[in-house]
């Protein structure tokens, strides 16, 4: 239920690329609701009509767009920024694109491809995905995060200790993200809405959406995190796994060897079964299956596992 | 139901190690049901009186011992084996080591400590650990696979592209795993059972315990998979979900890193907050949290969270 809030952050009061110079939109006391409305990943250059062929002409100097900042009375370097996800409010269409260069495949998916969707803005009914999928929703927040100290301008794409485009699915509803403040006020920002998402979104987008999110901010303070944690408010897992999981896995040395050759195994299962092409089911695993490590300590090997919900395609 | 099988391999029919010169014990044809009798993973030199300062004794010659080989008729290169996980016949008794040099954080935890457990054999009630900890119970095998191509006898510590020491915490009743045959009559064995592992094994073991297995075997002739997979019959995660999870991360350019940043996170924080020592705090996240990869994409850096079910200790 999105209802009403304190505050609401227009489109229009964004910004791209993280820099502690840039000046807060509002300022808010800590225990403020705020309703943050966020433009799509591509800030709006995609559309409905757009076609593979225009995806590499995207302007990644306009990417990932994210709608703040605010700053927070009383935010010290040392404290934690404490985020509550109230809750979305859909837009009802996104898309899913491999755009060249960009996700863990990127050197056996050199061409540019996108899937358009059209789905629920109640949240509830799967989106579909070509013949026969279905891939049940999850709204979530991508890009969420507040202002390295590090002075000067920084690219909007890499995650870091602050948060940022940590696309990590579990940021949904009810969700509590602790942040660690490192400038006066946090000067706290938000995007990248995904209307679903794999653990470890491997196409590198996933259900790219426009989306407004409401939150709840709140210090804890002196909380000395090293990185981002966050709680659930409970299951994250249940509207993928009721039939359970088609699992790849890959074997060695490398952790992100390992991912990849999961990937590559799962990408190569869904095509030949499934008879999507290869891209496809690549775009496919990106929006809902979850990368796992399952070992990590047999040395020298250890294993990372994709888990394909089977719901998706049964 | 642990009911009859075609054939039992008893827990004196066993080996260190992989050598595919190994004599199978018994041959099957494709269609067998076969009880594995597994001994624990310190094959008995663990009892339920050994005390921390016993763990390093340990000789690691004779650790993780596997039941086995049996040769499946009519299985070559190039096959897969299929293997369906019949049921678990429980020992009730188990233990969980940080044994030194060996798991995730070595460095950070030098010393020998150990944890006794006593669990239902129904596999329904939790196991306990501690003061108010509750860990759900799901029997895995972390051992399974068949003898690599390659001549000589190789180590049990690391799996394979033949699967073998592989630690899969879904490798429970009713997968089905396929594992890639590089032998003639493929030489399968399986050992190392576990009553509960999270996703990772992050301290190096599990609530490692004798437990026998019951598997069906059959043939998929000329798969050609790259690495094992393997398929659930239905959700992994709700034996730990209901109450949602403390989430820990680490944000950074190495995927092993941030694994190890967000299993520090979590030791911190449940040492912290419920008092034990961080060296229980490690050993309780090895046997019921997960490591997920939750992106991989946005260069150069990654996410690895560490879930850490809040019903354990709520």
């Amino acid at each position: 239920m999105h209802g009403s809030f304190d505050h609401t952050i227009h489109k229009g009061q964004g910004h791209y690329g993280w820099d502690n110079s840039f000046p807060p939109v509002l300022t808010v006391a800590p225990g403020a609701t705020v309703e943050f409305q966020c433009r799509d990943a591509s800030a709006g250059q995609f559309s409905r009509e757009t076609t593979a062929a225009e995806v590499p002409k995207i302007d990644l100097a306009r990417v990932n767009p994210v709608t703040g900042p605010i700053s927070v009375d009383g935010a010290a370097p040392g404290d934690a920024l404490k985020v509550t996800v109230l809750s979305f409010k859909p837009s009802g269409w996104g898309w899913t694109a491999n755009i060249p260069g960009f996700g863990l495949l990127a050197d056996q998916f050199p061409d540019p491809a996108i899937h358009h969707w059209t789905y629920d803005t109640g949240g509830k009914a799967p989106a579909m995905f070509g013949p026969g999928g279905r891939v049940p929703l999850r709204p979530m927040a991508g890009t969420i995060g507040v202002a390295p100290a590090a002075p000067g301008h920084h690219s909007i794409v890499p995650p870091r200790r602050v948060g940022g485009n940590m696309d990590v699915r579990d940021i949904a509803e009810g969700a509590v993200l602790y942040l660690p403040v490192e400038v006066a006020g946090a000067l706290f920002s938000v995007g990248d809405m995904h209307a679903a998402q794999g653990d470890g979104e491997v196409c590198g987008t996933a259900i790219e959406t426009a989306m407004d999110i409401a939150l709840k901010v709140e210090l804890t303070k002196g909380a000395g995190l090293a990185f981002p944690r966050y709680t659930t408010p409970g299951p994250v897992s249940r509207h993928f796994d009721a039939k359970g999981y088609e699992v790849t896995t890959g074997i060695g040395p490398d952790l992100m060897q390992g991912a990849k050759d999961a990937v590559k195994g799962m990408v190569d299962l869904l095509s030949r079964r499934h008879g999507m092409k290869p891209v496809e089911a690549y775009m496919l695993c990106s929006v809902c299956a979850d990368l796992r490590i399952s070992s990590i300590v047999d040395m020298p090997n250890w294993v990372v596992s994709l888990y394909f919900p089977r719901i998706v395609l049964d």
